[in-house]
């Protein structure tokens, strides 16, 4: 065990992670940040980002390695270290795949990730045409013929976005009813948005881009394929609430963490910011939550009186 | 007045509006960006930023140029006009200081502004030695001589930060006992953090940065000068609310305007965004708000029945 107690220890290195410690390094807290892999988050995946203020176009991996650099001139990094159990004893003990790191605070940047549907094709197509973020990816297809899969305000929402901004949506479901709420059935509806019910994906087909999407009929289990640019999956998200658990921080029936609005948790000294606190999953958000956790973190540390 | 109907009308072009606009654009949502000034908000007041994400350094003026050149890809920017009034009759009609605006949702992000101590030498030396923000500029003062003036608990968290990166710290306060809470009173004299109470500043004096501090002593009336490399100012803030007033949304007892988390105010198709609505003030917290404000403007625009 390192003999060093830093004030800080931020678990996951994404936007909400990187810039929670770019501004706890700067208040002067000694801060590590670990993540059980590279660092970067699920930003790395996204082969081309257009929303980050002030970047017209940035890639993923680009934007995450700025974050990276920017975080380590403020804070120690450590990557592929796992988090295998958190304990407070006097100080937060956290035992990683590389050893144990103590602090007194804790700052729970752990991500969520989007449900695959896992059938062939998903993941080699994934940025390159299988999308699970029409806001994120969505203008990249202006113009062009795409599917929402899934049934539920997400996919909706998704199907009146891309809509909006010129594509051809088709919406596809593997059952015959939906789980959105009416009133965006009912505007996907009256904007002639087709709406296949009944239809699972079985292949998603293109060599260097998706080009085609074979379907299945749930009722005659017949096959066919549609020629498709984009296919945007929204069947849910999963919180990565591991770390979470252990604690037994109070969380959402969803499985994200419970915030106030400065991100303390129900657990004092712990602090949650970014995609596992639920909310809208942009990477500008979770960096903004960042910022306000570790700002909150500082705060209370220096009020001696609450450990 | 013009014949278009916006969607979406976002008053004021710091990096909550610029990220607004960014993301209703992107949605397909036509979006005009009004700002009474040329756009950019506090941020062009700031002449290095450190603690953008992915960004080490950049200027105030540049992070705001590119904010607003990412913003313009997207949307209409009108500079120079100032909204006079707004009502709603259907759409919102926006009166400005360059003609009428008309849209079905608004975003109000106007901001606020540090207090002025309003004595010589303080506009002049503004970012470069005064400041109105530790956790913005601090860094820039590490290991070097500086004073906080105010009495609040701003002031003494500033005292403390500025402490802990290494800074000789002294907190300056007019009056001889402070706002602050107790524990971090007793944290800052723990710290063996200088106070000079019944003190006032009556002059910044410096040729091109901050030099000197000329103080007046409220018991004694008599002047004296200290060196100084940096001083920061936290008299407490004031939002921009003008156009919350008119509209009549709720705000706090601060004059902040009341927000969700969905960043909507209490008037259907109003949302706020960035430092109008209280908070920690900072550009990436403003920015994540306002890709917020954005998406759930989005979202209830596509709901046509609560207009």
């Amino acid at each position: 065990m390192e003999a060093i107690i830093y004030d800080l220890a931020i678990v996951g290195g994404g936007p909400a992670g990187s810039t929670a410690a770019i501004y706890a390094g700067r208040s002067g807290l000694r801060t590590v940040m670990l993540d059980k892999q590279m660092s970067g988050g699920q930003v790395m995946t996204s082969p081309k980002i257009e929303n980050w203020p002030g970047s017209k176009e940035i890639s993923g991996p680009d934007l995450a390695q700025s974050m990276k650099g920017h975080a380590g001139a403020y804070c120690d990094i450590k990557e592929f270290s796992e988090v295998l159990s958190i304990r407070k004893d006097g100080p937060f003990f956290i035992e990683t795949s590389d050893g144990t790191v103590r602090s007194k605070a804790v700052i729970i940047a752990t991500g969520a990730h989007h449900k695959k549907l896992c059938v062939p094709g998903e993941e080699h197509l994934s940025g390159r045409g299988v999308s699970y973020c029409a806001t994120c990816d969505g203008f990249f297809f202006k113009g062009k013929d795409v599917a929402v899969i899934g049934g539920g305000n997400t996919a909706f929402l998704y199907a009146e976005y891309l809509n909006n901004i010129g594509c051809r949506v088709k919406l596809i479901h593997r059952r015959d009813s939906f789980r959105a709420e009416k009133a965006l059935q009912d505007q996907v509806r009256s904007l002639g948005i087709e709406l296949l019910t009944e239809t699972t994906i079985e292949e998603f087909i293109g060599a260097e881009v998706l080009e085609k999407v074979r379907l299945r009929s749930v009722r005659d289990k017949e096959s066919r394929e549609i020629e498709l640019s984009g296919a945007f999956i929204a069947i849910g998200e999963e919180p990565e609430n591991g770390v979470a658990k252990v604690l037994g921080l109070e969380m959402t029936e969803e499985g994200y963490i419970k915030v106030d609005w400065k991100m303390r948790t129900s657990m004092p000294g712990v602090f949650a910011a970014g995609d596992i606190t639920g909310g809208l999953k942009q990477i500008v958000v979770a960096a903004g939550q960042g910022a306000i956790a570790a700002t909150t973190a500082f705060a209370e540390l220096m009020r001696p009186y609450w450990i």
